[in-house]
């Protein structure tokens, strides 16, 4: 007996109730000549879909999913869970974290072991059918072992623990074919400055990060190797901060072109920065690879995580991401919980069906923005003066030479409208 | 009839009222060798001690200076009235900005022949006993035409207007023996994102930064360039976020030997940091250049820049200066505002004064917690897993020996104490 | 030669740009059986729409209205420019403080008569056809006389003085014909509690409060008095933070009964609330009644004051309202500045085009999501269990009378789905 | 083999290192003729003391306190540490919430008795010699069944249970000697609007609380009865936002006189007050009751609950409970937790000793302020124009009268300063 028993796949019906069928997500529909499924590569987020109990600061679980529990049996039931979903909701891809998928062991030659099987019993199920792997990773967060970090804390020997878990999650997502692998830092960063010696904090991540890079090159892993950044939550400070800080840091180690970014909007608005802002930033820096489609409350001042429920907002992202040429190997992962009060089968699909189709209407509306063009016309026409020979000859030349043309041609600058209602209102007609 | 007539000059005085004379700042008592002076190298800015009106969004300005107004005669009053307060403090430098101490002009050329004299001016004061120059600056922010950004704007004009105004500034900063030059970008920047092109904009502002060093460096300026980063307000978001933002910046365009930051506690918390973390990334980083010793209030969104009042606070931002070295150019600005409501001549002594003297009780009480020494050695012993053979080994090597040698030791890292508690108790027998 | 020349009258075209022309706000469409127009009742502010020059902290005006300036011609100027945009937009109400329609007079009697000249000469205006007045208020908060409080200044002169002058704007309304009168707080709070009597401040603004109620009352003012919450910025803190803290204020002074709230979504933002939150809650309390449907950025912490454009949070505001019965005296008031940088006639245009049209959009939205009932429905249907007789009487009961049930009758509640997700699907059908 | 062995009691020593022994905190010595203990009333929290597991929303617990179990031996084992502990430091109180004291039962009788049985086990060791109770309260949050609320549940039987269980926390509190009672409404508030019906919500706390009141003064419980306000987190919104919200709310139900507000730091900073802010408007409310002296980080937008490191906060904090007279029945209740990183039982000890010594400062710091009179000559001096007969009068008069003198006395206010730098360099003297 199933846990999501009676409930049907969700089909597309545009005159449907969005929680049971996609009013909007037609995965077959073609915009810019590609389908909907292709633009937007959902997946599902084992963890925070079926490993999370619904607790909050000040509550225990709310949540009784039969596959809680610490053994092996669980962890299949949970797989189990886990592909009925996925044949529910039809998408193609999923995600993992290790501790997502197996129980931990006494050791970690034994939770290593627990993985491997749970690997394969994954495996044999996505055979059968089920949704590719968008990507894997490592839980290096929630064990008290990482309390101070991983591959930053002061003890050589997590380091170690970290790394040796890292190579597991690189061969499992080798294994199950997966198309990125992702790391994030949670207790990447510290709680207090006074015990902290960030320098060496930051080299540790540097090797670290290399290390990864080299290990997934050399057994051939042919995915992107991607960071998610967030500033802070659980630890005060994380040095993944935002994508800007990350870029820093790539460049720091030289690693700037072997690793990208995994964008959460959440974690976007934590660091202070629009969600749009922090994928138009990777873009321009060559360093945007997927998105984690999970919102943050503006006014709760902690990772919230919850399913996108704003059109715009999800437009104004699938714009950016489309003029960076839309995703390679990246997808839209819902990282999300469900409120601690949706306690019901039901809701993990409502949830998940509510965000594809406000996912679905922010790409076709970020399309049809495109495809009229008058944003972009104008944006173009803001810097047309840039076009000129003589702007291109000060722009390569030297200070004192862009400074002798303001009293040589008695410059004197003519502000021009920004126009930010208008463009505003441009984008209310695709919205 | 001078504006401070009757105020006398602010002498040391253990039992004072740190308001008419130094509590805690004696320049010439000796810490670590050195004279707290020389520590501390105090700077008052003309930008928010005699520019500013007392003005906010929702009011006018409440301050009555007899020289505002916008002649050569009004600047060489404000000039008057600052050197004499400087003469009442007797702090070693001051900063400026170009508006700062000269009317604008009805075309850049008269702009910059007021300059000129006023430099020449200033100079003569200079001369006759006043303070030396930390750092000059040029406003690319207050006038119309930079709305839209300075280097970063749609317009090649204001391009060649703001190089042209900062190359001045760089020429009267060289004349008065400015040990630092700084760029502060408030309007490098976007208010919407949907006009902006983001990539050619850091273009712009990298060859703009270019330019400055090639020219700095060619006339023979041989202070510090300095970046002052803030995230936000006046624009939406502004491209010199933050320290590790400024960073991924300068490596962007290879200028992270040749620029340094000069950090700002209030633009540190607009940021989302501490300052001491700003302070601490940026001595990692090699980049820490010189400080802006005002706050803000933790719970306005907006820049309070206000005096310094909290001496721990002060004294663990001291403590990553110490820690750093301490200054070599660089030195301790207040580019803070007076509450719009302190009216009278003796809240800008007051100000200064108390400000001042907090700053010399965290910068003594960090030199007491560094000569204590027991934070540092805890903090060492944190990390010291790292100093053996193997551990170095391990860090130098591949990801799989690294996880090999999880299960071939049968590693079980155990946490230790992260002691914050403790170590706030230590601090706080010090500040 | 006026300002908006060559500006059409906004007409509703459904197929239009949302920029000249509206798109979805037809005045005459019925909803609910009444009119859009009637529903919405928009009004322009004088305020930000005419007075405001484009300033920030950072940067001096932008905007070069012919009409600045400080003589009672400018002021003319400035009242045909504005019925001038009121007939090219056709709203039906407009707003104004006394200091946007007239200019200060070298004393308070000179003011006071400039304030009558400007009234018949608006007065005038209105006869001919232009919108009717929605509120009138008093800026007690521009001039450095208020710097410290209006009615909590410490000066029982700046009391006299608010005094005065509300009743000039009393009267104003009063003889425009306006259906509310509004009391903003800007200055009634403080910037340090060092310097500040709470309890006195409290007490002259409740005293305040009476006088005012009482003064309207007495010459036959009929409409609505509002307080409009805001919980910072100019000051500190306000004493009118939010909704709830009027609440209490209004309870203390058993002014309840005689005093609304004009809720605008900027200050809910501020004061970490949804705005639909502040509605719902001013409603719940009997004092919803009026807002001013300018949003604030989430991410900057000052008020930006800008045009709504997000339709879903527009959509959940008129929810509320409608739930609350809409508007009586109250309505849609744009207290909204343009993007310092939009500086063409047709940007102020444009910008309350687009605004009207996210409010049509919103509203429509709204309308059919109640329409629907089916949020209603679940709302009730969660709650249900307290309509039968048990529950109603244990609310009438004591506490040991509903603690002996638990026992008696074994009682160990079931938790039912808060269903978020899919109320929140639920909301998407309709925005 | 007790959790705490080999540490020594704390005793005060002005040289000893603020960790093992108290540097300020000597409970006996006297300033304003009360002893320190008498003033400061310190209490130690069960809750985050000994029930805190370190976790947090991205890692499991990271303590292993030997008496962690759901069994009531471990109950009493807990018990024995924190009486352990409460020798060590010798503090007066402590509180507890019944979810602290005694194992969940599988019925609410079963809970009942073990809370009973638990109240017996520590009544007999506070009369052997322990810490009286400063206030008891129901753990109304934690379990699943008050996701959605307590007294404010859709749910009358949640509103019974709650109801059951705060009669038998009222009963434990009475026995104990407790001299105030708690109520934290973590879970009245809502998740998300569109389920809420705010109105029915808040007559059903009303209600609840009336039915508290009625019950403890009919069996005689002549403590005080307090509501600790917190904007949010857990849930999105808490009723019991801050103190202006509670006293709304009070107010609406006619309460006013009966309850009083138990203030925490944390909270204060969360709702964007400063805790002076909120100490001054309880003052001036009349309901100021007690004080959770436990900090936020003001970077951290969720409750850090850390305690308390900074003595000019601290300092600000009391001087505004001294000018309100001190503590009657309330008191300094440490609701902190740990860093989850301080592993060790010295760190529970030392973060109790560092927060006492702070604490101890900041008192006496608050005292010599207030001793030393400048700052409150110069707080009454600023409203000395309203000790006036004529400002009374206008005060009791009508605004016609007000206004009516402006223009017969011409009165044109003059501003005066506000000192801010200068108050804040007073208070600098002392802390
Ligand atoms: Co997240
Ligand atoms: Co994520
Ligand atoms: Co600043
Ligand atoms: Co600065
Ligand atoms: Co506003
Ligand atoms: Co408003
Ligand atoms: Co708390
Ligand atoms: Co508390």
């Amino acid at each position: 007996m199933g846990y999501f028993d009676g409930i049907e796949p969700v089909e597309f019906d545009a005159r449907g109730d969005g929680i049971t069928s996609f009013r909007h997500y037609d995965p077959d529909a073609t915009v810019m000549g590609k389908r909907l499924e292709d633009h937007l590569r959902f997946a599902v987020a084992w963890w925070h879909g079926f490993a999370w109990p619904g607790g909050d600061p000040f509550g225990g679980q709310t949540f009784q999913r039969p596959w809680f529990g610490d053994t092996m049996k669980d962890a299949k039931a949970k797989a189990d869970a886990a592909f009925d979903l996925f044949a529910i909701l039809g998408q193609p891809f999923f995600c993992f974290h290790d501790a997502d998928i197996r129980p931990e062991g006494a050791t970690f030659a034994e939770s290593r072991r627990n993985l491997e099987e749970m690997v394969d019993y994954i495996g044999g199920k996505m055979e059968a059918g089920g949704p590719k792997l968008l990507w894997g990773t490592a839980n290096l967060f929630s064990h008290r072992r990482y309390m101070a970090g991983a591959a930053t804390n002061p003890d050589p020997d997590v380091f170690a623990y970290a790394a040796a878990t890292v190579k597991s999650c690189i061969d499992a997502t080798q294994k199950l074919g997966g198309q990125n692998y992702v790391l994030w830092g949670g207790r990447e960063g510290y709680e207090t400055l006074l015990n902290t010696d960030l320098a060496r904090e930051r080299q540790q991540a540097g090797r670290f990060l290399q290390m990864v890079v080299d290990y997934a090159r050399k057994i051939g892993f042919d995915g992107t190797i991607l960071i998610e950044p967030k500033p802070q939550e659980p630890t005060k400070h994380q040095y993944d901060h935002d994508v800007a800080t990350v870029y820093g840091f790539l460049k720091e180690f030289g690693l700037e072109g072997e690793v990208k970014v995994n964008v959460e909007q959440g974690h976007a608005i934590l660091a202070g920065h629009s969600f749009e802002h922090e994928l138009a930033l990777a873009a321009s820096l060559g360093i945007l690879g997927s998105i984690d489609m999970n919102r943050n409350d503006y006014q709760s001042g902690w990772d919230t995580d919850q399913f996108p429920n704003n059109v715009p907002e999800v437009a104004l992202a699938y714009y950016e991401i489309l003029r960076a040429g839309g995703f390679t190997t990246g997808g839209t992962n819902f990282d999300a919980k469900l409120r601690r009060q949706s306690l019901d089968p039901v809701d993990l699909v409502a949830a998940h069906v509510g965000a594809m189709d406000v996912c679905a209407r922010g790409l076709k509306a970020a399309v049809a923005l495109l495809e009229d063009g008058e944003l972009e016309r104008l944006r173009a026409d803001r810097y047309a003066g840039w076009d000129g020979v003589a702007a291109k000859a000060m722009l390569d030349g030297s200070l004192e030479e862009a400074a002798a043309l303001v009293e040589e041609r008695s410059i004197e600058p003519e502000p021009r409208s920004g126009r930010q209602e208008r463009l505003e209102a441009i984008v209310n007609r695709f919205v």
